[in-house]
């Protein structure tokens, strides 16, 4: 392959080199070759750290990328302690890893020199309220593909949350419900979900979509078990919400957010809901063993 | 929401803000919310430029960006006119459109400010010998996902295109054949394809996967018509292969690449095929109307 200088501009607007340029060959820019982890700061704490940093360090290599034990830790650290000294304690830390700079356009570079990417951003002000008074769906026509390889990962190949997403401009929709094209139940575009059916408590399996949610993981094996309520994860249809005695969508921001609407394009499946005394029972089991939610 | 100070770090290094911190806030980092163009610069021309103009003007609202008429050209001929003035006559130009930085999340922020990254990068080597001497192909695994809304598209989530891609390390094929679950032929990982079946030439339609490239739809559209060959655009499903008389992948840097063999992890698909008299037709057809191919 011939070398040659590398020449960019952003915006028409030629870049002389430097770190920018360095970013804009990327292959988290280039093909969203890469995975991130969104983590609340709560009072100068980040209470599910270990549970972040367990899914990036088991699911990058599933993207070709081997994160050395201790390379995330060693950027985040540094950054906390920035954001503290400048009295930041409550915040969104966003960890992004890339498959940095390198490769034959979809061939990966060997080895991979990982990117290892710190944001902040502000910490949604209504989460409070959206835990007691509950929150409304929007129920997307956009569907989400099936694919077994990727389902699980939270990698930067997002454009099924943006499309969806924009579906609705309203704030009266606090979320998205997605199916598959089979009307089969996933997630929330930023969430996953959990439903009482006629059958108990069930979340949606991810072998096929979805992501495999922190809040998700840890309410399936820690706070279900504590709060002695069965839940399962399998396969759900949509017709199945019908019968439905409570909802709630989680994430490891907003903690679980009690569901009570569902609308959508047309009125066939809309849905009414009360608070459910067992979504309270979780939230306060949740709250009793994590800060901030 | 709350206004804080934006905090980011790369690598650990903590970042005082700049085109680089603006950049890691970008959509197209953050979601793969965006589009790119490969282009051949060919002895200071880009023979394709229209086509590769109009399917990006055309795409781009299918993401909700609305690109302003002559706002990539307004970055683009500068840009050209600075590889000319240091010498570059030659080289693939890389054109990525992004949302820009803003939203909620998810959400796209009103309006969008597209971002407008031109890149240079060197034309590959050894696409002379490919075009004369045919190539192979690794028969991928790896499946594409079906999904109506976003196949067409040129977008910047490509970790299907990755993943398939680094199944093998062998220079011995030159790119990768695509299938869905259901065994439907898309095209290759970094071009399209054409087959010359028992029913006579296709190429697989771009309905539910695949990308609608530049170079595939001057064939169908120009090309096959100027060598007198019909040609459709449908559904084949990869048992047809092995009826195959002449195949080839196509796309705007390499021009046409005739298949000598395919190859993939069982033996039951594996192809062997010659440099078909139409396949090298079409080749000086396309060579007679477009300079460098």
């Amino acid at each position: 392959m011939q070398q040659i200088k590398f020449y960019s501009s952003i915006n028409g607007e030629l870049s002389a080199g430097g770190r920018a340029a360095r970013l804009l060959q990327d292959r988290g820019l280039f093909y969203g070759h890469g995975l991130f982890e969104s983590m609340a700061l709560q009072s100068a704490q980040v209470p599910l750290l270990a549970e972040h940093l367990h899914r990036l360090y088991e699911d990058a290599p599933k993207l070709g990328i081997n994160l050395q034990a201790g390379s995330v830790e060693s950027c985040l650290e540094p950054f906390i302690a920035a954001l503290m000294a400048d009295g930041l304690q409550t915040c969104v830390i966003k960890i992004i890893v890339t498959a940095g700079v390198g490769g034959r356009g979809y061939q990966s570079p060997t080895p991979i020199k990982p990117r290892i990417i710190c944001l902040s951003a502000p910490m949604p002000e209504d989460m409070a309220a959206q835990r007691t008074e509950g929150v409304s769906l929007w129920r997307c026509d956009y569907r989400l593909p099936v694919n077994p390889v990727l389902a699980g990962i939270k990698h930067l190949n997002r454009l099924d949350q943006v499309l969806a997403r924009n579906e609705w401009q309203s704030s009266e929709f606090a979320d998205g419900l997605m199916l598959t094209a089979d009307d089969n139940l996933v997630e929330a575009i930023s969430a996953n979900i959990f439903v009482n059916t006629e059958n108990g408590w069930a979340t949606p399996a991810i072998n096929n979509a979805g992501v495999n949610g922190v809040m998700r993981k840890l309410l399936l094996e820690q706070i279900f078990a504590k709060a002695a309520i069965p839940v399962v994860s399998r396969t759900i249809n949509a017709a199945e919400l019908t019968e439905c005695k409570e909802i709630f969508i989680c994430n490891s921001i907003r903690g679980l957010l009690p569901v009570l609407a569902v609308r959508g394009s047309s009125h066939e499946f809309n849905l009414d809901l009360a608070i459910g005394a067992q979504t309270k029972m979780l939230q306060s089991c949740l709250r009793d063993n994590y800060v901030g939610f």
